[in-house]
């Protein structure tokens, strides 16, 4: 079996009986054909090329969102993700967002670089915070468990949760934490109107997708001061430009959507690559296979 | 039986039989004689007095260190202090700024105050990180209950523990986390031996005393590059003056003085006041008695 595979060093060292693999990067790309595809930190139009590689039979890509894939592969290409290697780090960072807007680290931190002393008392701890997690699957789950020793209140929401029972945990939320996938139906769920219906100075944090907020609503929810404030590891536009106003706002938290990354993120990239493969040339299923028609 | 107390709404609002309350505040003192003082967010010069204060039989400091009050009361007056108020709040906050410090918080709110996305792979997640908590008390144990959901090590370093232990849990910790009270054997405790035999790019936190840390000492092992950072609550000098080099250190995360506060300090303050004298009053021990000769 031959499998394309980043150009990476610690790709270089993959060793599975069986499987003889090719290295591919931005500006280089290897010869012949090849059964599957293993596809990571590679640009829109690198993606291009390698989704439509002759041979092709299955894709793994090494993420957990698939909408930059979904869609762009022929039928009969089977498509795996990798949720597992990425939830714990974007719970962690879930919570390292919430943690650190609560105690005002963010404002601390511009005080900091005024050299200024300047405590203030506007401070929480998660104690007893209702805390709606929109977007209930593993994240969500791990997300959990790390919130119950702080003695928060954990509400999830689920794609089937009815309507009533979702508005009211979004009202009764002091944060409410943005998991969902991109898909038609979530695109800007996050409008005017639920910003309008949360309570006043809760908090969003959002490790979903950008687009999963209407960034216009959300700005004026901020400067009205309804909105206490957001943590967004995405956004909409994604990558955020220069000069965009949300940069300025001072109680919005951005980080560069890194919530998954971590120093050795891609050995375990690698290791992920390494016990799938180990499983598919045991003629066993591997882990993360995505069934016809699911988006996310 | 005569009590004075801070003059805040929330202390005005207090009622325990057979309990005179009155308030004091750096302008205005009471007159006549006190059987007790409730201690709080007193200056040095006004603690001067109130210390001093005709009749008084008993003190309760509402903060959990005592090093500010010891040694300044006659003989016998009995001293109360307050760990039990603030022990969550610290271990909290200390959590937050590791988990901040390990996912790069400090360094994209840097960024995004220039108008800069720019992701970076060197980000951690606590995940097998040893952590040694130097001053294992009430707050450690909070703490520890805290990272273990996180996958942390934790190493509680007590007085007790042999040198040679305290020495390898020092040398294989990523995080060395001080709660050390300020007492003349913990002065300077972190001076340049110790952090010279620190991981190189071991992390510093620190929610004890100032005076624990060998400022000079610090700067010199960040500047060197062998310390990764510090997360600092306490700083000495404090309150950190305008133009102190360790403002402007990129690594170093500073928040004064504020980790055992939240929003609701005050009413924590006056409910644990509140409580304190109901048991007195009952005939009871109140919670929090310093014993003689103990120094916190």
């Amino acid at each position: 079996m031959r499998v394309l595979v980043p150009d990476l060093p610690e790709f270089h060292e993959l060793q599975v009986e069986g499987v003889e693999f090719a290295f591919y990067r931005a500006d280089h790309l290897p010869g012949g054909e090849a059964d599957g595809l293993v596809l990571w930190l590679a640009t829109a139009s690198l993606r291009g090329e390698l989704l439509n590689w002759p041979g092709l039979k299955w894709v793994l890509t090494l993420t957990a969102g698939i909408d930059h894939v979904a869609g762009k592969l022929p039928e009969d290409v089977t498509l795996y993700n990798a949720h597992r290697l990425h939830d714990r780090a974007v719970a962690v960072h879930t919570l390292a967002g919430m943690l650190a807007a609560a105690r005002g680290l963010h404002r601390f931190r511009d005080q900091q670089r005024e050299g200024r002393w300047q405590p203030t008392r506007d401070l929480g701890t998660l104690g007893g915070a209702n805390v709606a997690i929109w977007g209930y699957g593993h994240i969500g789950q791990i997300l959990e468990e790390l919130l119950r020793p702080l003695g928060a209140r954990v509400t999830g929401i689920r794609s089937r949760t009815p309507a009533a029972e979702r508005d009211a945990a979004l009202a009764a939320a002091d944060w409410v934490v943005l998991l969902l996938p991109s898909t038609p139906e979530t695109r800007g769920i996050v409008n005017a109107d639920v910003l309008a219906h949360l309570k006043p100075g809760a908090w969003l944090s959002n490790q979903g997708r950008g687009n999963l907020i209407d960034t216009d609503a959300l700005l004026a929810a901020l400067d009205s001061g309804h909105l206490g404030g957001a943590v967004l590891d995405v956004t909409d536009p994604e990558p955020l430009p220069e000069g965009h106003p949300l940069w300025q706002q001072p109680n919005v938290v951005i980080t560069p959507h890194i919530a998954s990354t971590t120093r050795d993120l891609v050995r375990r990239g690698a290791d992920y690559t390494r016990t799938f493969l180990t499983e598919m040339q045991a003629g066993r299923e591997p882990e993360g296979r995505v069934a016809a028609g699911q988006r996310y």
